[in-house]
């Protein structure tokens, strides 16, 4: 066990992000060591490298950043004795804290304290991350190191999609990032009549192609909403899972949706938008969920049951692989948008 | 049975209305002649009375307007089997096709082209109406005629508070017009463990106090999100009511609803407004119901076990009560914000 | 049109069942005819024929039998509009009376009159048959008619399979007659993780690894349980699908299901029989649910799209092809365990 | 603090049990030593007190009894955080791993490897006990310490009751024990239309009327079924709650139980028994419940927001009063069925 390691370190309160050489730290009582292998790039990490509102009001520096990650058990704290070292393990990276009205009632995942690792507390950039023992999940031999780090985003669409019925359905996914996409394969390993992706970006629509979508279309098209209707015999889709975070977007997605249809958002809006709700949600008898994390730990176990399935291409979405050392390329990459999801090895 | 009657019609596509004799209809194969007892004013009345944009858009004059009422079975079309004349009932006046996607599968109360009686066809201010037997709700006779023409809106109520659960739970209703009334009222009965009513005119908070809600708040008092907050241990209450469409008490409702919470959406917005689903639906894993209409015929039979066990009073909300031909006096009671519900009788 | 037509029909109270030429029937208001394609035999066709003591109390000769078909519509009673000659159909055959309170609560297939086309009344082993209007189901061109004659039990199986959560679960299947195979293609479309089928019958045993079955499994073998157990971690399964009625097939299923798991019930037993419900159901806080027919018409609308999909292969379960004249030879062949599905076409 | 205290213990593996004069235990990291205030007895304690079949599978002498309880907080072991001395606390005694798949999926009250206090371990017929912080509910002050030692009973009947819809339906309560009678005002508290509570015993009838049951009958006179099935129309009761464990209530609560009800069982049922699942389950489309322990903590939630409503009064379940030495009187009392509730005080 080496003294230090490499780090992507938010370092100070202003944009970038730097490598550094830092103390390799001790697991303490209940807590595990893990020795990182593949790590991926989210969203979440570009607002902290771009420093925007959002990341000033909530970053510390300096923090350790990033949250999805696979790895292999190095130590473990005392008292831990559900895995040992050697294990090959993912984490849920929201750190609860057992005793609100949430986590004592099965809402863990909307804990009214929740801490995150790599964004409040160090996390994953790195060649070893401390996690507690709670949030560990052992992965399967089936599951490859990449893969492994998908967990996190994979889990938020896992999360969405089975928010409700999908068997059977007709659904329509708006906005085909990675958890777009694999909303996409998911809607389709679970039965879904038909999936519609709508997306701006070409590549994106590519590959929600490649991820089973039976329609993919672009917004700017001015038949797509006619297309759609069409398809559906005018009544209109029965899920809308809203993957975008973009007003014109969740809009469309309204008017798509089905009266008594149900509508899992997950996408963020970075402002309050204007809504018809008289429209889209009351006179429809709408059903619409708030999608947050991933359930602790019911998402985790669905999540693995698909995946050993054998029905979720996740190869797809891993549109580049880079060295942890080049974070800043990656952040680059994902910024152009051409990069849709970045995988990392730390050396 | 006279040829004529007395009947409150639309008769121009304009502001104001009419007390004309017209004929007294012929009930057709499937249908039932009611005479009337008993009718309440609801808010789209009033819509059509004062030929606001809705109303242009939706009503073709000449017509019978009102849709909430109570009478006797006076005659029965040919073929008509579970009515007889001198039935005491009211009705649904939702007509559905029966064919449709959504009338196949449990769920006519967003039928995709529904008709209302007093809307889209004759209604109920008149000495009598034609109901379709389908429509037709017996009376038992434990309510009064003057409570049977408050179903409609009572059954708004009864289908938004037991869109979820209800027993154990803290909740707030956002606006006490006649149906934030009856929700108060109704989630007690059914277990609610504290109401919370928000109104802005004093006498509906003097009658949603005597419905039974535990905290009666005006939203213009700067210590009413506090209050809730402080009697929920600061977690926020676990259903919202959302009975008013007003922009500013759907957002009070919403920051006062705990994460992981209900909200059932009936007050309809009378257009557009900033939603913040960022804050309010996504973060907060909320479930968000709209409600339309009563469920056929669920609500209904709810409805009746729920008056018959005699825990509901329905009496406060019923303001006034005047004689048919004074219906222009009554829309101006209404208007003043003087009256909650009123009721009158046919001469 | 023809004046007679061939028909499979029960003539007297006594084991068997003879063909006849009967008159062609005339559609009246609200009724369709139609001229039959394909029909397949069902279990209770066989409990008829035998004349066991269910046919002796329900029974009333003469009737032509069976309930499962498809066809082409030849002709509409007055009023019908919704569909049209030529229209390729099936149906289902529980005729409802649209007035209990089940009728009018989305809950027709358990109606408290239900009538039964081919047990209560005429049925569809028949050149034509009358359907009322609103048990008609159009097909789509990409159902073959001898698929759209296998409707009825699909729709059994649909309704088994969607009584509760399936994706991302482990399933046993016990009993692999004609639903429960069925059920074995529907659970894996609809991405159940693993299914277990446990059958007695070898090449009931064969079709049900054609259908996608996971794990195929004898009762007879005393490892079978032990293999669940342990592929199931120990657990137990999360659903299990009782689509045989014996008692030591469903104490089995009952047996490998985990703690808080889900059982659909639609295998019917001869007779009552003991249970071990303190273990079996109290404290495992299981979730039973007793499956009856098809959802009106919920079931029918996932059933064609999950048929759309084409995920799912029917072909198997067919093993064997007649006329309609050898109805006599598809009894025998079913009795004596060699047949699974018989599909006859009328000449 | 004294260095040792009174216990009801079960010192050898025969019928009977004694009171001892043992040492006060220490709490360990985590623990909370409770000083206690108020026992109510419960059937299990009778099964030890008998040493029939299930207590010497089960139990391992030498034992503290006793599960129901409510005290003070005396002292906190290291690390307790949420808890104070001179808290008043009750608390749930099914000890669970937190690790199982059960645990982490938000089903703790089914914990693959639970220990309940009292039963596995020591328990609270004591001056003092020994309980898992996690565990400790605490009392709000209008909850006084007799009731707080009854909330183990009462979660099961909230468990029950609030497992499906209970708002607007009919009810039949089968067997009036202490969990059945606090079932019936649970039901009425929470909007039940109609209670019909069964039950053998004439006192236990007695006070199911003045639990607030619409209804209380023999199963002994052959007018109950009739009663029942007439107050329903005919269609039967939306909802059993199993409450005696005893298969003639089990047959006859299953046969009032209207098509497509809710059937939860909580009475635990000696031996198997012989069941008509094809009529009681299958046709009739019925939902049934295994009903375990109490949701950990959303059914501790709920009642503790329901007692607060101050509509339930369990006053008439606890028929007599005790001290903790008169335990073998207390046991004689209950095994007589003199006895309801029995509270004991440790002096």
């Amino acid at each position: 066990m080496p003294n230090t390691m490499q780090a992507v370190v938010k370092a100070q309160p202003s944009p970038g992000i730097e490598l550094r050489e830092v103390p390799v730290p001790t697991p303490a009582a209940g807590e595990v060591l893990v020795r990182v292998q593949a790590v991926s790039i989210c969203g979440t990490d570009l607002h902290i490298y771009n420093w925007d509102p959002w990341a000033q009001w909530r970053i510390h520096p300096p923090l350790i950043v990033g949250h999805e990650f696979s790895g292999t058990v190095a130590g473990c704290g005392p008292g831990v004795s559900t895995v040992r070292e050697g294990d090959r393990v993912s984490a849920e990276m929201h750190v609860v804290c057992g005793k609100c009205f949430h986590c004592r009632t099965g809402q863990a995942h909307i804990c009214q304290t929740v801490r995150i690792l790599g964004v409040d507390a160090d996390g994953a950039f790195a060649s070893y991350v401390i996690i507690p023992e709670s949030n560990i999940w052992k992965l399967p031999p089936s599951i490859p190191a990449e893969h492994g780090s998908l967990l996190d985003p994979l889990g938020n669409a896992v999360h969405s999609v089975l928010a409700g019925p999908i068997a059977a359905q007709t659904v329509v996914v708006t906005g085909c990032g990675a958890i777009g996409l694999f909303s996409i394969a998911l809607a389709k390993a679970c039965g879904a009549a038909t999936v519609f992706a709508i997306e701006v970006n070409a590549r994106r629509r590519s590959v929600a192609a490649e991820m089973g979508a039976d329609f993919v279309l672009d917004p700017a098209d001015e038949k797509t909403e006619e297309q759609i209707m069409e398809a559906t015999s005018g009544t209109g889709v029965d899920v809308l899972l809203e993957m975008s975070g973009h007003p014109a977007a969740t809009e469309l997605g309204f008017t798509l949706l089905r009266k008594g249809g149900r509508a899992s958002l997950l996408g963020i809006p970075s402002k309050p938008f204007e809504m018809n709700i008289a429209r889209d949600i009351i006179f429809k008898g709408a059903v619409v969920h708030g999608i947050n994390g991933r359930k602790m730990y019911e998402t985790w176990y669905q999540m693995e049951a698909l995946l050993e399935t054998g029905k979720l291409n996740l190869e797809p979405v891993i549109t580049h692989r880079l060295k942890l050392s080049e974070f800043v390329k990656a952040m680059e990459l994902l910024e152009s948008g051409e990069a849709i999801k970045v995988v990392m090895r730390p050396e």
